[in-house]
């Protein structure tokens, strides 16, 4: 390995001669002295370059060592490390000297650097200035680069913490971990929105969800989650739908009904919300963010209340409704932040009407569902729901809405040798990281998005 | 949620009435009392029923309880219980006592049983079996049901451990989870193989690997690594191809070539068989599997020494080869376990000619390259290696190879902004797991597989 220490540990070194390595984040120029600022995974250090001439020797070697003495003026300055463009990649070996104005109160001094790639070529902006100078299509067009940006880069980190959280929380409970088929015989969830694939010269489908297969390992260990892609042909071109996203899937049996399902899904959030309070919180500073606080019991009220509700106080009857328009979720996030002093609240009872066919009606109200899905600062971040478990049940279910069960048979077979009453949830990552960071597109937080209009890089 | 004691839980019960809840796994039934094997996730209770009429008064009710007094004998009885067929999920409140011969030494008395789902259909085989005695084909058409049987289910288990233990390692590490692009605009990677998809009217390809998206975030994050489906249209229809299966990926920046990455390979392996270890241990033990012992050091031995090695010893002239036949492997395998008494192996130094155009060249011996594969119980289950990560040296790879850069231009941006040295590795989870459990067939442990023939259920 280069041996190297990180950027955030060079205070522990003051007095010695070390190295570190990273990219060229900035260099700053001044009239007697030049700085260069390197910036590594841990963070950035701050290197002195003495005016030219009046430094430290440096060596230069044939196989890219760049002497970087030189005072880095606009014009007639050619020593190397003048000309290095920023995001070239560098190691550079220098005495630690304390100094409070630089980042951890410790900068390099006496340098000298290697060059580890080649020149770079200049960013498509400038990934040092603090706040985001491009459009976002320039950004994404660029991603592999400008997620660079410290930015860019604490939403993966915010994303990657909360999978790592609702692992975490899930494994505590007994959950099994399962990776389930991403190509499907037929499109069956939801009939419209699927990729179709080639599969060996026949038709094949991406899956829009895990759903059928982590109920069917309810069969198996009662309790399992997935992390992993789920696809969506969505025709929508907005801020919040992604042709690809990263679902995390929880599902769970020997459920009374969906009130069972409810504290497991609070939990999964409050494990993601641990998750970044502890390992996401440089990342959380940086943007600006906070993190919601996660009641023991998250408040929650019925559709048909919550109908009500926006119905009086808009004026606007509403009641008849089979789901949610965005501006009720808003309206309702800012009533429960109001009444419960939470920013989140679940809305259980969705009418049977807008949810799928394997959503288990409410027994005493048959046109209402076992559904639930979780508001959280405006928006829906999770779907979830007690499901169908008798295979009778799923027969009349899909008579009721006129669906052919034939090509159900290999999703159904499962419920005709004995499923347990259960019920589960879906997360979407990018929409609850763009949530929790106050992302105004999901497409600032996913990883080389892909919708509509992008397939690249 | 339905209030129960898991039945590893029992013994901590005696003299309690509690309710347990699970799979009606077996019914045996003797001349004077029958036995109901009850299935939960945490594993085996055993319920004991009077013979008919001596019992306890059961309860029945419209609403599915079931009367489990009467003792079950093939002709004539009646009673709900006798009838109840396996895989019926159901509750049972009952006297815990204790019983030496029983699991966990105790069972339970006195029972009251509620059915949770349907009767069940009988599975395609009898799942209380200790062997499987179907067929491979018949298992995976019925694998929503058969996975319940424990050897299937242990396979998954252990997968599900490995993939934990490897993220452990990892995070310990200071790596980054990314989540990539599944969709993607080119075939850059292999070129065959690929599955081609309508994306919205225009043709795309399902990623054969995060190989390009990985590299990339090592601008980011220096360390990253991925957990995730992989596709090949492999038309090989053989023991250990998939069309799909679960790749854990990792790459990381600032090495000084392939030497760097195999340590954080060896480590990645030993936190996947200490995971198993810790939280695989029943699993197993059901399937007669041992683990290995991951050494401080893994052996190596570079490509052409072996093919000498093997060249001498089978008398057969295999120097001129560029890659290993899986007789080679085998052979390997065995010769590292007698001359280091090690279960796993390095292979290092492929032929450049036998390695993705992406391969880091040995720059003493350029006809080799700086990749290596590693070599556990007879199959190569990791491949991994430098990586190039100057501009030009892809320019100049892809020319060599008398490829047209133009489609590549999207993956080569990204070196031309700043990389450093960087190498990676990919172990395929589920081949891993068949070398753990000493399954003949990938098959065997991967959940619902997709192959040439196969795409359902």
């Amino acid at each position: 390995m280069i041996s190297r220490v990180l950027s955030a540990e060079l205070p522990k070194h003051i007095g010695e001669r070390v190295t570190i390595a990273g990219w060229l984040h900035r260099r700053r120029d001044l009239k007697s002295v030049s700085f260069l600022v390197i910036r590594d995974r841990s963070g950035l250090a701050q290197v002195v370059l003495p005016a030219n001439g009046k430094g430290t020797a440096a060596e230069t070697s044939p196989t890219g060592q760049t002497s970087p003495t030189g005072e880095a003026s606009p014009t007639g300055d050619t020593s190397p490390a003048a000309q290095t463009p920023e995001e070239t990649v560098l190691q550079i070996e220098g005495l630690v000297v304390a100094n409070a104005h630089a980042p951890g109160g410790a900068e390099l001094t006496e340098p000298i650097a290697t060059q580890l790639s080649g020149q770079a070529e200049p960013p498509p902006f400038d990934l040092y200035r603090p706040a985001l100078t491009a459009t976002l299509p320039t950004i994404l067009d660029h991603a592999p680069t400008t997620l660079r940006h410290p930015l860019l880069r604490s939403g993966f980190e915010i994303a990657a913490a909360s999978a790592a959280g609702f692992r975490a929380a899930l494994d505590a409970a007994g959950f099994t971990e399962i990776f389930t088929p991403k190509i499907v015989e037929s499109a069956t969830e939801g009939g419209a929105n699927v990729f179709q694939i080639d599969y060996f010269g026949r038709p094949a489908y991406l899956a829009q969800s895990p759903q059928f297969y982590k109920q069917a390992m309810v069969g198996v260990f009662e309790r399992v989650y997935e992390v992993g892609p789920v696809f969506r042909a969505e025709p929508h071109d907005t801020g919040r739908h992604l042709a690809q996203y990263t679902s995390l899937d929880a599902e769970l049996g020997f459920v009374t009904d969906h009130f069972d399902v409810m504290p497991v899904c609070r939990d999964a959030v409050a494990g993601m919300v641990d998750s970044v309070r502890e390992r996401g919180r440089p990342a959380m500073q940086l943007l600006g963010a906070t993190l919601p606080t996660v009641p023991a019991e998250i408040p929650h009220i019925h559709f048909a209340a919550a109908m009500e509700l926006i119905s009086a106080a808009t004026g606007e009857d509403v009641t008849g409704e089979d789901d949610l328009a965005p501006a009720h979720e808003r309206w309702l996030c800012e009533w429960a932040e109001r009444e419960h002093g939470s920013e989140l609240l679940f809305v259980t009872g969705y009418p049977l009407a807008s949810k799928p066919f394997y959503t288990h009606p409410d027994p005493a109200r048959p046109r209402y569902s076992n559904g639930f899905d979780l508001l959280f600062r405006g928006t829906e971040i999770v779907t979830g729901g007690q499901r169908l478990h008798r295979h009778e049940d799923y027969l009349a279910a899909l008579a009721a809405r006129g669906l052919d069960p034939a090509p159900f048979a290999g999703y159904l077979q499962v419920f005709s040798h004995g499923m347990p009453p259960h019920g589960g949830f879906a997360i979407g990552l990018e929409r609850w990281t763009a949530r929790l960071t106050g992302a105004a597109n999901v497409r600032q937080v996913t990883l080389f998005p892909r919708d509509l209009h992008r397939l690249s890089p």
